[in-house]
């Protein structure tokens, strides 16, 4: 395909300063590919780099942002046989340096050698350049086809798909016939709702505390909600679950409050996946969890190759994208796309970009 | 409720020799609920049990046959707070002795004290007496509530539904997005299909003989199906796996054949897991599994809780029993039953008896 | 065997008041045995059922305390075919209800019937009566053989060695080769390290604020010792793991010292596992856990047959309790041993009671 | 340090015809170590490489074989800072491409791109050039460093160590107390009887037919032999495990007597695990198998890290390799090594050859 030697891309140069300028078009190493971008979204993620920075992120004035996009395959390095030319793809963030302990545990979002892409690691976005711009490269561990019923903005979604489903497989995933409690309705609880249905839990259950989040919730497959400031959220798991509480407890939502709800609506003998990040230190009574037997799992990233997963499922209509993405920008707009999101004005989710 | 003291139940005489008695009706220990029966479905077991008998079976004359069964509490024992009278129910068949180190280790199905009573082990319909009858006593840990919107013929299907999810729970059962070849389009087939859909698989291919069989698990969610007698069944699984097979392979189909095309049409690195019974021996390239890594998972019964599992999936219409329930019969009808199970009589698969 | 009808016990009657009594000799039930009771060991946990109270637990004035006991088998019920009069045995506290969710699991120390005995729960020593008596009845699931060349004393410890090998189970238990740091060298920390080397950890590294007890430590197999009071724990761990930190860590001291310790000490990607109690709430920086990825296990009691495992760790020498029993005293100096226990007087770790 | 830039290489020219001859000394990569090579021994997999070929190996003329290879690292590549010239060093077999399924996965032994150099995969010795040679490149991924108080020579027994241990992780590897069974006392089943103690097993039973090797196996650690040819194995186990059978069945000779013992001898919801390569189809009673719900796993090569695992067994004395190499030789004695090895003249078991 024909590719240009330049293009826009969007680039931070200081907190909060991310300006749209031209860059040469990268070049694919022997494993990697280059990608004409058609869709990338903000993440959380987006904004604690711009605001706040994050651990071995590129200079101020280099690091194009960007790590939840999509687009077109346009060229290939020596290597790749993974794909073709025009293939439709999305991609995930993290290649691991594949030699730490890690790495060859099948461990890649916990790489020992993270930032350091001498060794190979690579995260895309966060350590390298990502994917507000016209064209990203990509190792091709991080790439993964469309199926062709998706379009390219629901498919930036799938690291948002992924994640959920990774911290599903942490207490090992068989959670057919399970009730499984969600507190958080944001994008990864509301997905965290549309994975456990698709795996076949049970009972599914969203707490929160805004309505039009939880009645979200319910259209995407939540069969009872609770908004935890307004009723006993406790009581009301409780009463759904035998007075046992529920069997798996996802976290998608950084606060002591989510915590010690968790804690308290668990079966004994159940067990608790943390999907959310925690800024702050948590007061919690831990002594519940060893009396209760409960097992605390965490995650990093969408590892056990749970993009590829989730795309099946985004195939086959069972866990969708659609509803969560609220706004699209052009790439110029992006600090309009930014505000928008870190504002939730308008009800905004999910905010994509176009370049 | 009113329960009279007499009932009519089908015992074995003979090899056989099925006929429709009358018995006294069995009285619920403290554990224990006592059902009337509404309805009772034939299994292969059952055919092993009157032609040829199976292990610790009690004498003829006195042997109540039947194990998947399905009806309402008309009373229960001391204990008992887990059920009401008048719950519409359901069972399995193993409740294991609790005090081996199978069953301390949640392996009852495996229990070392199989067919000892006194040590607390009962077998429904194998070591003790079933459901072809109008009424059944059970143990707690075999009775399951059936959903509202589930009637007793196919609440019987339960065992059959709990048999494959059991097996695919033995490699982890994180079979999200992964591609799964049945072999063998019988009952378990049929409903391994479904459940293999119910818990996100990706690619989901049915391999057998029959085109009938092959249709109707398309109808059930078998995306792909291959009619091994009339193509090359190891050539369509790769070209449907990007050459490298599938990730895992159920054998439904007791044969030297289903477990030879395992081997072969498995990924490297994937899993096998056996649902059927092998009544000879079979001759294999076990050399293959070693040489692709391939770990070969079996399964006794309906194991970790999948009765439960699966009747929360019927209730959501995810699997179903009534494509396979074919026929039904009154109890006095119970060798004409029998007649068209055993001969596959008018395209039976599933035949119900109603007492 | 001979059994008299009246023995001497302790009984509890009032908060910090147990008296040696006499009692009636208990007398087994079909699935039970009676055993002369020769040695009991005094827990934290019987502190606490002395000075606070536990949940469920039998009125003052007809408890009989006491959960660690040995001695031999001298009456049995009518089922029991798995011990003879005659035989050495040691017991466990768990018998399940054995027909929860929990149970059936395998998860018998996570009861969901915790109390309830008509439901077939039993925790002995805790809601049943126990072994600081002559004689004291047990169900076959919480008796175990004592190989001949352990004594009495010793085989009193097996909860002690029960409850860290459970732990180590918890995320696997193949640890062959792995960086263990202990955090507490109280009994369990101090079994936690022999347990681990046992499973051929490579280095095990002992933390904790008592040089004798760090002493000991070492003496029992611990590697490397470091005093959190006197040098950098955190950087000592680093230097002996290649700075990434331990692969496991066990806390075996229930404080927020010893969580956070474990948080800034464990490897990204490693894991942690609670073998103390904590009773109140810990204030911790959970985002390490989940920026690192690590898990949390936590444990109850000595499930999975951990107590039939530690014997043959101890009936091979792999594993001692003798170090760790610094005291004994008779039946009727049961006060005396609880002030030394309670006092740590004289260096107190384990004190064993004789009937 | 100083390389020269010829070397003595013992190169495959024909079926069976290895000769010494001089090569070029070859130049690591940027993540690749040279290897000044030590010691090398001859594994079975050397005999089939040399006799028959296996899948991808290098032309005739070219291939430089030997895959169980220690030394000292000479010099390094870019990004290699795991390592320090210097270094005492042993070798594993596969690095994986780290971009396909498996390798993602963990599972960098069953590699789909086997042999695909360009996508990344390595198999020294087999796909690649190996150590039968004064100087061999490696991969950091395939090095580990030697305990100070292990030789060379024992440091090239650590594949052999690997396998078994990799093996007895499959079905979790949590193996304390629980009884062993290892069948086939070749180099394989000896370090299995090792490792099965280094994991804290109990009762650790070997079965063979050659008197002197179950001599060998009892030195090493083996509580009980048996000579299948003399004695009935089978009542031999059941007598050992309170008539159940074996915990853990390791078959360790690929024969179909091998696998008929394991499926008669491992105890009802045991679990069997295959360490040895089948050349030829058996046949075998898989009924067994699935009647007594044992699955049977396998395993390729030495993953989930097990030579560093191996090591440390190995650095603290629990494991040994000294006993099981039998004889050592010049690298021009290259052929009489392999004569002796085939031929297991003067009871060969393991021999290493010193370039």
């Amino acid at each position: 395909m024909n590719v240009p030697e330049k293009m826009k891309a969007a680039v931070l140069f200081d907190w909060n300063d991310v300006r749209v300028v031209e860059r040469p078009v990268p070049s694919p190493g022997a494993d990697e590919v280059l990608i004409k971008v058609e869709s990338c979204s903000i993440c959380g993620g987006d904004v604690k780099i711009i605001t706040r920075g994050m651990l071995k992120q590129p200079p101020m004035g280099d690091f194009i942002i960007g790590h939840e996009y999509a687009g077109i395959i346009v060229k290939k390095g020596s290597s790749v046989d993974e794909f073709n030319i025009g293939d439709r793809v999305t991609v995930e963030v993290h290649k691991g340096c594949g030699r730490c302990k890690n790495c060859l545990d099948g461990k890649q979002t916990a790489c020992l050698n993270y930032g350091n892409k001498e060794k190979g690691h690579i995260a895309n976005g966060f350590t390298t350049n990502g994917g507000f711009a016209e064209y990203a490269v990509n190792h091709v561990n991080t790439v993964s086809l469309i199926p062709d019923n998706i379009s390219f903005d629901e498919a930036t979604m799938i690291t948002t798909i992924g994640t959920p489903l990774f911290g599903i497989s942490r207490n090992g995933g068989f959670i057919v016939g399970d009730s499984v409690l969600v507190i958080g309705p944001g994008s990864i609880g509301l997905m965290a709702v549309q994975c456990a249905k698709a795996l076949g839990a049970g009972k599914v259950i969203l707490a929160g505390t805004r309505k039009e989040r939880l009645d979200l919730g319910k259209k995407l497959g939540a069969e009872y909600t609770v908004n935890v400031r307004e009723e006993d959220a406790i009581a009301y798991v409780k009463s759904l679950t035998g007075g046992h509480g529920a069997d798996l407890v996802l976290i998608a939502s950084g606060t002591t409050d989510a915590f010690q709800l968790a804690l308290r609506t668990v079966r004994k003998g159940g067990d608790i996946t943390i999907l959310a990040h925690f800024e702050d230190p948590v007061t919690i009574d831990v002594g519940l969890a060893v009396q209760n037997m409960n097992n605390i799992f965490t995650i990093r990233g969408e590892g056990r190759q749970c993009v590829h997963r989730g795309l099946e499922l985004m195939r086959e209509g069972k866990v969708s994208g659609k509803e969560i993405i609220t706004h699209s920008f052009k790439l110029d707009q992006i600090k309009e796309a930014f505000d928008v999101f870190m504002g939730r004005k308008e009800g905004a989710i999910k905010v994509v970009v176009h370049p």
